[in-house]
């Protein structure tokens, strides 16, 4: 009974490869109705992580990120290289920003940043049993932000989240997902 | 120790009025480095509902939606207009699409959707001892998708979010951000 929109035209508005592209599309909807300029945005798809030690602890970082326009508590997370696979994404950042590694990895799922124009797939991972691998740099390589990497355990990094301290909704979601995949007894009836 | 970033100059390059604008900033970091076309988007805030019934069923939506551009389960949600409070938003999105009212209002928090454009706030909320408002149609009214709305438990709906039946980030962070907060015990040691 729900049926598909269907595109009849598409343009493209603004270009900045390999970051964004914008435009619009003349749209059908169901009922009939056309939409002849309803909004797209393309950005680029991206993996997130939530890290958790053998002692139990949350790798977490502060940075300042210009979305927000603020310093805040996030996790490890970075765009998808061409033709790279999300969980390989997951492990590089990961590896990357915060020097863990982990072996037991979970997807957390897959999920459209924006309902209405699309933007981008954010990739959630949980990586269990994770340790500093040896030789590992936390410092961050080619990223623009300074970021300060540090555990706490998950029921704090659960109340940072509650109080207000996570500013984006890429880190809220992925630490929200883990909360509840590693307490899987909140589900239950 | 993490200092943010200062916006040296700024020019908008696309504008769709109310829904979207792109544009990009000279932005210095703090490393003296100076990016001379970092981009911004900018959309519409918008407020996102988890109600629960007295029955402790989760007020859900099945509909077609055109980022995703697949048909998916979702939340109620709805842009806030001009100067419309988010927590009004709220109330009258779910009233609207859906025709449930709620007394019990809870934040759930507010984050920013995109973490390096911004693009817009995420605010969201969960809404304890729902009931359908006397008379309420539950037709929605002004929206350009088919929306069909149904209830289920809430060990359900986080069990739909975890099969994948959910497609948008907006409404997998909130339904989990609800299902943490309902259950407070999984967030302790």
């Amino acid at each position: 009974m729900l049926r598909p929109w269907k595109t009849l035209a598409r343009r493209v508005l603004l270009s900045r490869p390999p970051w964004i592209e914008v435009g619009d599309e003349q749209v059908e909807l169901p009922d009939g109705r056309v939409i002849d300029d309803f909004p797209w945005i393309r950005t680029r798809d991206f993996a997130i992580v939530v890290a958790i030690t053998p002692e139990q602890q949350v790798v977490l970082e502060r940075s300042y990120k210009h979305g927000p326009r603020r310093v805040a508590v996030a996790l490890p997370a970075g765009f998808t290289e061409k033709g790279e696979a999300p969980l390989d994404t997951a492990r590089r950042e990961l590896r990357e920003e915060t020097g863990y590694e982990a072996d037991d990895w979970r997807a957390l799922g897959s999920f459209t940043v924006d309902g209405n124009y699309g933007l981008c797939v954010e990739h959630a991972f949980l990586a269990m049993d994770a340790r500093r691998a040896d030789g590992a740099s936390a410092t961050p390589t080619g990223d623009l932000e300074e970021i300060e990497v540090f555990t706490v355990p998950l029921h704090e990094a659960l109340a940072m989240l509650a109080r207000g301290d996570v500013a984006q909704l890429s880190s809220a979601s992925a630490l929200a997902l883990a909360g509840l995949a590693i307490h899987p007894r909140s589900a239950a009836p």
